[in-house]
């Protein structure tokens, strides 16, 4: 059953809060699944998700602490002492219990792992926490059912009895042997309609996927998109098999991800949203503002260098946003589409500079069609034709450039282990900008030169 | 076992198609999961891949089919002959079934589908195409495993091992009325560690999550993200369970919308790959191109209105490229986070003048940065005074009003049903330009009459 958020379901609980009324409040919140109550949290002030996050058991607590906001988990934790957030920890699954204790402060994290009453639970997270955040060893939770390949169903039904306490989401069985090295996995499904006395090496599917603690998320959501997988085993580099990634983690991996590349796009640092406070908002969208801003000024000194063209046909002024729009844009969708490629690993497998040349074919088709376009405009509107040439020739040779320059920049930037989403932000963008001026007005002195 | 798909790999395997060795080449294939054998497919031309693909089974043949790019699978289809898209379709389940049918044109659709040997899921298959494309009814398979409430476990395992066949990845069980009407979900592993007599209704979990038959892709996203859903049920207006979506699909989707989003800013029409021919590749990006063209030759056209004032001031020509690249920045910026967030379903619940109003705050602080920086370095400069307050204050109303603009664009096409990334494509980004231009030139022009 979804629910759903209604303006008036949030005011009655606030009435209710704000009378003490711990019996209503409880009744209300209890109905409801941990995203739920999460969503509501982030909606109320502070002390008023305070009282309602005190009357959930541990057990719902440590759920709804997950779902929450950053923002506001933050402030949670910040509001919570050590023993309180090492009883939710003692609850929740070890991925999920590193990813908390990672947000807390340094000063805090010893403290609260100390707390946590399940030793082999705290050291179980500690193995976690030191693995890179965005990889499979920061991904993963230890929690898994693992059967050996030469017991029966009938043993592992009593083994899974024991381990399946932690693990709620059992998807499939890992089948390992002796040395725990993974071999295999053998479903639910097959446990349950086979005869008690079958072994599973006779069952299980020999041959795993699988990936190394190291891998990093890149490569692990290729993983999961490629072989449909619900769930990935983590494997040590002798092959032991060591945590799981579930694709939920993944899922949400997957939208911070393409998240940045749209962000970067769009020329903002930080990752923010509409319920941030204005002054998060500017910090966020500033700095590559003033980037624009610098590119700009660099852009009033190249037309300034040519002030004397200027002053000889002032019309040169008038296609100025038009020239360099087009650039900025070939420049974008050029940049965009290698972006994306990378992104999903669709890219062609054709080397650097053949894929140039295809960028460059494209941008003459598509820069003849957008020249004649101009060239007839301007000769409708009786244009000099010394204007219309040149702002012709500059548009072809503008959009030549960006579609190489945009299709060069984000490879290499690959190449050199940087994002290559930062090609398609506002500091490449301008660079495009500031080269196409030059172009236009050098080829504007040029035909002009010629002219008389 | 993952499997990278080397330049060696493919040139020993394209050479041992050229020999027309059948046995080796299928000896390499079939060590290969389909996504892996669909990959290479993908990367050799038609011949060599029809050579592959008739030495795979039907079964394996299928699962290829699906994997394939689509622009692979639509030639494939092409070459195939009904008789033999039918055995595929057997194969497949019914979604991927319904899918492959969509996917050829209309005169083969009806053929195809009587030529399927199990009536049965014919009739399936044609109940699911009478669905949305985008729709729950059109993403769901129709296969899935359902007992009971009233059943023992034994009972249940004896009906799953009829069920089970088709159905080859089991989550959960769901768990139905004599209506068929969805009560509950009982996992597997519940039903693995309770003893055989234990009866179903006192063990499942009440109350599924679960979508309509017409629910949107995007709530449907939404459920499965919010819930950390692996798979979904869909019921009927009357409750009943029809069919169940898996995680896979959604991710799918949700690559597809990503991508629609990123490609619209970035001004590209239609879903292309850098794999795509020259000619396809222009047709997606040139009508984008001419509309930006259109844009900028009305952008001249406005400068020319103010021609006399360049005559008196050619200065004013150099700020133009910063003041209009500022104004599609901020707007761009403005725009992406509310697509963002309603993407993300993390737009805050503010009303429409509350938020433009928070925006404009935002406009403020950063365009009172810019303009700062600006009129320093025209003072530095030496610029008139004149010019300076003109380029001063046109571009914090230019920033102001694009913020604005940036916030109310896509906000009004969402409450239209329309496509809220259009605002961040160059149609809007355009009209921005334009809107920027008339204020720079309009408070030049108040400016300089007020210097004389």
């Amino acid at each position: 059953m979804q629910f759903e958020l209604s303006n008036e379901f949030l005011s009655i609980l606030k009435e209710d809060i704000a009378r003490g009324d711990k019996d209503t409040v409880a009744a209300n919140i209890r109905a409801l699944y941990p995203p739920d109550i999460a969503e509501i949290l982030d909606e109320v002030n502070l002390e008023e998700a305070q009282f309602i996050f005190r009357l959930l058991e541990n057990e719902v607590g440590s759920e709804v602490l997950m779902e929450l906001d950053e923002d506001v988990r933050e402030k949670f934790l910040a509001s919570l002492s050590d023993d309180e957030i090492a009883d939710f920890v003692d609850e929740l699954n070890t991925d999920d219990a590193a990813d908390i204790i990672q947000e807390l402060p340094e000063e805090r994290q010893e403290e609260v792992l100390e707390k946590v009453e399940d030793e082999e639970h705290s050291e179980n997270i500690a193995d976690l926490l030191a693995y890179d955040e965005n990889s499979a060893g920061g991904l993963m939770a230890k929690e898994l059912i693992k059967v050996n390949q030469d017991w029966t169903i009938l043993r592992c039904v009593r083994e899974m009895r024991k381990q399946a306490e932690d693990v709620d989401k059992v998807f499939t069985v890992y089948v390992v042997n002796d040395e725990g090295v993974l071999l295999g996995i053998v479903s639910l499904k097959r446990m349950l309609l086979n005869s008690e006395r079958t072994i599973i090496k006779d069952i299980f599917e020999e041959g795993a996927i699988s990936v190394k603690t190291d891998a990093m998320a890149e490569e692990i959501i290729q993983v999961f998109e490629k072989y449909d997988m619900v769930v990935l085993p983590v494997v040590d580099e002798f092959g032991r098999l060591v945590g799981r990634i579930t694709v939920d983690d993944v899922m949400d991996v997957v939208r911070e991800e393409t998240s940045k590349d749209y962000q970067m796009m769009s020329g903002i640092s930080e990752d923010i949203e509409t319920t941030d406070s204005v002054w998060v908002m500017s910090r966020a969208r500033l700095p590559w503002l003033l980037i624009a801003m610098m590119g700009g000024i660099v852009g009033a000194m190249v037309i300034a260098n040519y002030e004397d063209e200027l002053k000889l046909s002032p019309q040169m002024a008038f296609f100025i946003p038009l020239v360099v729009a087009m650039g900025g844009n070939v420049g974008i969708q050029s940049s965009a589409l290698i972006v994306q490629g990378l992104a999903n690993n669709t890219l062609s497998k054709d080397g650097m500079l053949k894929r140039i040349l295809k960028e460059l074919m494209v941008g003459l088709l598509n820069g003849l069609a957008c020249s004649i376009v101009l060239i007839a405009y301007s000769y409708v509107f009786s244009y000099p034709v010394a204007l219309s040439l040149t702002i012709g020739a500059s548009l072809l040779a503008v959009i030549l450039f960006a579609a190489a320059f945009g299709t060069f920049m984000p490879l290499t930037l690959h190449r050199m282990k940087i994002d290559p989403a930062l090609a398609t932000g506002p500091f490449i963008t301008t660079s495009n900008d500031i080269i196409g001026l030059f172009f236009y007005f050098m080829i504007g002195r040029l035909m002009y030169g010629l002219a008389f």
